[in-house]
């Protein structure tokens, strides 16, 4: 859809002759992927490198001088070389005094070095206007102008002009540029390009881990019980039977953990009296991955829609019905309507639709671009307020859907409890703590300590 | 998602040498917060206080000074104090002359004062560069780190250097600066954290309305008459029947409200033969909140579309199956397929899912993200082009759906028209009154009036 | 939703008298429009125009002067004449010297005239400092208030200060300003509101295309194979039945053709040897529609998965059922149920299942803002690893489903094969060069070869 935009920034290569020269260090892939778009951009281009004989692979149009030479002919110079042979340029630092100096290098680790790269530069050049910028492009994009993902560059730098300067070269290749502010900002920008997904591990695994659990339990109730007490080969139950139970308790128990974090530091506020002290760690980083929790959940949430919408197409729920309704037709006789069934099953229908649809409601406010059209008290409204509706409608659907096997013996195989039972526990348990806050007589001064009283003010640090 | 970016921003504590001081006036929690922050950002923090003694909940590394003291130490100010109490600046317009100063300030109502905090503040202090900022944050959100919600700090001011310099500091705290330009726009900035979600008022409480109405004609004709009538005790149809029934009416009601006030536009523009006098307030205002009566409707949309799928699963539906098929075992016969019926099941069926997939495809696109990455005409050409024939797609399927009762006896109980008859009045006059406006008799004239022509150059004000 | 965003912008106009005054050149009807749309925003207005009696057309409160007494009245002066006008400036060069002038034009075509309207302008007046903006903004959304598209403002320009005064008019009307760098950036501006999805042509043609040939394979299959050899009026196959075979085959066949490129492009790297040699044209914009063609297969994939959920409520299937039902019944006796048969009927289900859920997941990660705030590892690990799994699932979901009919007779009918067998043959191949491709013999020369490395330097360019 963005795809359009890079169409505004594509420049005729006629117009070349205003753009400033830009001057390149290192002959790399990097350095001459960066060449070859600048010079379709309309920039001349000269590489500074060792040896000046023109190699094939350096673009056509560009020129190749010693590293001096080069740096006198532009105001910009790229640095397209690894950090650990940075202290090279410390004998030109006389001539890009008072220069653009780019950093477009990446570490190989997480803070793999105490100062980031564009600092270490600025420090051996300290006559430079030290700028960090491209790093997250990368060389292929660059070159197969596939940039479908991400057009953003980070930008950073002391030097307000020089960050303007690079900023422009940045958009005339067809990207967005993105102001970080000062050079103090590198060691974020460096480390970006290198996460993978860091705030989804501990969800992902915890999910992992409990539905690997929860499908050994079913599989152990429903399938091999079944064989071994009834004889009967329910062995196909693993495609269908058993993610769909294991996939409403994931959501539910999820859903409930997103809440819990907030329950408990309630508590913990109200038990210290007081906001100023720091939460324990692992609360700290529990609420910090409550989003990631909650998407997680509604992706199981909607495999569950999915997998029970799919039900009456299955061959063994067609064969049981079959089996019912001729059972019935043998017998002459055609039972009436259970009017109780039918309010009990039309009755959880319903609460997992609305559960679902607020989840859903809930989930499309924490897309970025949505979440950043609203203010702070609508978007408290949206996560707090129907993420509690969501979760009192899912706990409901639970309820009425389970509620008659509670008392009933045949439902605890081995003595052991149907997984939705298990389900339970969590969002339960959260909402009567949160029906108990929400009393008065608490949460006068629970609102009382977050606006920053205390009981006892000595206590605090 | 963008949780990532923090990192980004993220400092290291030791680079903090480089960040100029910052002082605050204030030591209320919104100050103790940002001041808690600035100094997790490597910002030196001296607080200005009436009382210099250091209270033990001021950060530990601030220093505490008094006002004039405190000003003198740094080059940006941020007052942290409530606007009632601003006059108590003005001995210090001396002192404040040239520096940044920062208002955070919110209001209880909007447009509570006449003029903005900010602009207050500038008369207040003539000589200061006052720059806007941090009104949106929440202390809470700072202290705790959750900034899960919008990172977007609104800044704006007369002065560009003093409000690159608040930038800055902005995004050194993990948050998104937005230059909102001069010290104008402060008014609308401290109206904006006061709002809930007011372009959907209108929308959500006419749904309301609507659907409460329809909720009791459905009660009293298919619980109530039933009843009454026919000794059943259908109750339950409460949970899935009812709603089932609504939710559509209320899709294609209020997916035809946002094209009524397109068309009604047209027809007053048709018939005062000029563009330039203004619509009357009440078409103005429908016009502003049509996304919003679109995305309400989609979500009706979404909801009778699950409740339709659930149908099989649902207890009255599996004995009403049964119940057919065993009469027919017990009579020794089966039904040939009826092809006229087939057709209008499947023909309902499938206009009804290309309706919804259309108006899923409408309802993307205003997805803020998606709607700023396409241009005028491409925007145009879903939401009119494609919404109309998502319009024609849903009215075909109601048609379709329930023609064949038009004109059965059966279908006016108590000589009342069922719901879906009453659904169709407001599409099919919006789709025939638009189908009049396609003709070129009528086309022409009002693309002249819409490019500038008038009928009667007088009548124009 | 970010329709708040306007109220932010909203200013008082009491706060008028701050304002700068600024010109029009032009009262036509975007002129007015923007006159108004500026008076309202608090500026004093003034219109350059070769006839300076007052037209009722006019806003009331602007001036209306010559040429050269309106442009010394104001600092900025706004171009609202068409382009083939622009000569009569040349004589007011010297008045417009050092003045903002700002560029508002559009033109008919793509890339009408050599260089842009702004550059062309700017050459009239080499001492102005021409502006680019407003071009994408419509009269009819200005004046209406409507501005539910876009609110973005491209804005360019070579004079960094007069297109900060410009964006602060343009946000103080409410809209937002994109930054989009110098004056070259202007042809670009320009072409931008004429295209209508350029990027989505091809990939619709294609669907279109292969559509279209499947509906009449399947009709010549399914409804008139089966009128003419069976008798049967099969013809409401049409509305559901032959859809959903076509969906199906589309969202597969789409799919693979989004990962072919990737594996051409790899054959052709791994012949050549290198990789600095240009791919073949087609290829090129293959690969730049690929984003198009994986969101088409993704509505195809959605269609077929609503389309199959409804069957159960199609009078056909319920017909079909019902007799299959009542044939057991009459002959006293109930099938057992066929393992074999559960067991395949689910696996085909969970795959689908899963395979949407993945392909869904991917198609969020296409949403510009969640792209933009993934890096690019994260972005090739969704688009890349999970989009393989999606075509791994998808595969094995039609090839459990079909395949017992791959060796019956019955299938062939005219001697032609059934569409989903068709529909397997390019995943399959993807998939199978693919493997080929993962194997470490073949892997280790391509990653050499993506990384720079060449088979024979001298052939390389």
């Amino acid at each position: 859809m963005n795809t359009n935009s890079s169409n505004i920034m594509a420049l005729a290569p006629n117009t070349s002759n205003k753009r400033e020269t830009v001057c390149i260090f290192g002959t790399g892939d990097f350095g001459r992927a960066l060449g070859h778009k600048m010079i379709q951009s309309g920039y001349p281009v000269v590489y500074g490198s060792r040896s000046t004989q023109i190699s094939n692979l350096i673009p056509k149009d560009a020129e190749v001088l010693s590293h001096a030479e080069a740096a006198q002919k532009a105001a910009i110079i790229i640095i397209a070389i690894q950090r650990q042979h940075y202290n090279f340029l410390t004998p030109l630092a006389e001539i890009l005094r008072g220069k653009v100096v780019v950093d477009i290098s990446n570490n190989l680790k997480l803070n793999q070095y105490p100062e980031s790269n564009a600092e270490y530069l600025a420090q051996l050049l300290p006559g430079a206007k030290v700028v960090k910028a491209f790093n997250t492009v990368s060389a292929w994009a660059l070159q197969s102008g596939a940039l479908d993902a991400s057009r953003q560059v980070f930008v950073c730098g002391d030097d307000v002009e020089a960050k303007q300067m690079v900023m422009n070269i940045v958009r005339a290749l067809g990207l967005t540029p993105l102001d970080q502010g000062s050079l103090l900002a590198a060691q974020g920008i460096e480390n970006y390009p290198l996460q993978l997904f860091p705030m989804w591990k501990f969800p992902i695994f915890l999910s992992l881990g409990l539905t690997a659990f929860f499908f050994f339990y079913c599989l152990a109730l429903d399938v091999i019980y079944t064989y071994v007490y009834e004889k009967n080969n329910f062995s196909f139950f693993i495609a269908i039977t058993i993610p769909n139970r294991i996939c409403p308790v994931m959501a539910l128990i999820l859903l409930a953990l997103v809440y819990l974090p907030g329950v408990l530091a309630a508590i913990i506020q109200l038990y210290r009296g007081t906001k100023y002290r720091r939460f324990p760690d692992w609360l700290d980083k529990w609420m910090l991955c409550r989003k990631q929790l909650g998407l997680i959940a509604l992706a199981f949430a909607s495999l569950h829609a999915v997998f029970t919408l799919v039900s009456p197409m299955r061959a063994f729920v067609r064969w049981r019905t079959g089996k019912g309704i001729i059972s019935q037709a043998l017998n002459n006789k055609t039972e009436p309507l259970d009017t109780t069934n039918a309010w009990l099953s039309d009755s959880y229908l319903a609460l997992g639709i609305l559960g679902f649809f607020f989840f859903v409601l809930v989930g499309i406010t924490s897309l970025p671009s949505v979440s950043n059209s609203v203010n702070w008290r609508e978007f408290r409204f949206v996560q707090s307020k129907l993420g509690y509706l969501t979760l009192i409608l899912c706990t409901a659907h639970t309820l009425v859907y389970g509620g008659k096997w509670f008392l009933s013996p045949s439902a605890y195989r081995w003595y052991l409890p149907n997984i939705y039972m298990l389900s339970l526990v969590v969002p339960c348990t959260v909402l009567v703590v949160k029906f108990v806050l929400v009393f008065p007589c608490v949460d006068k001064p629970l609102t009382q300590i977050r606006q920053g009283w205390e009981r006892n003010p000595k206590y605090s640090e």
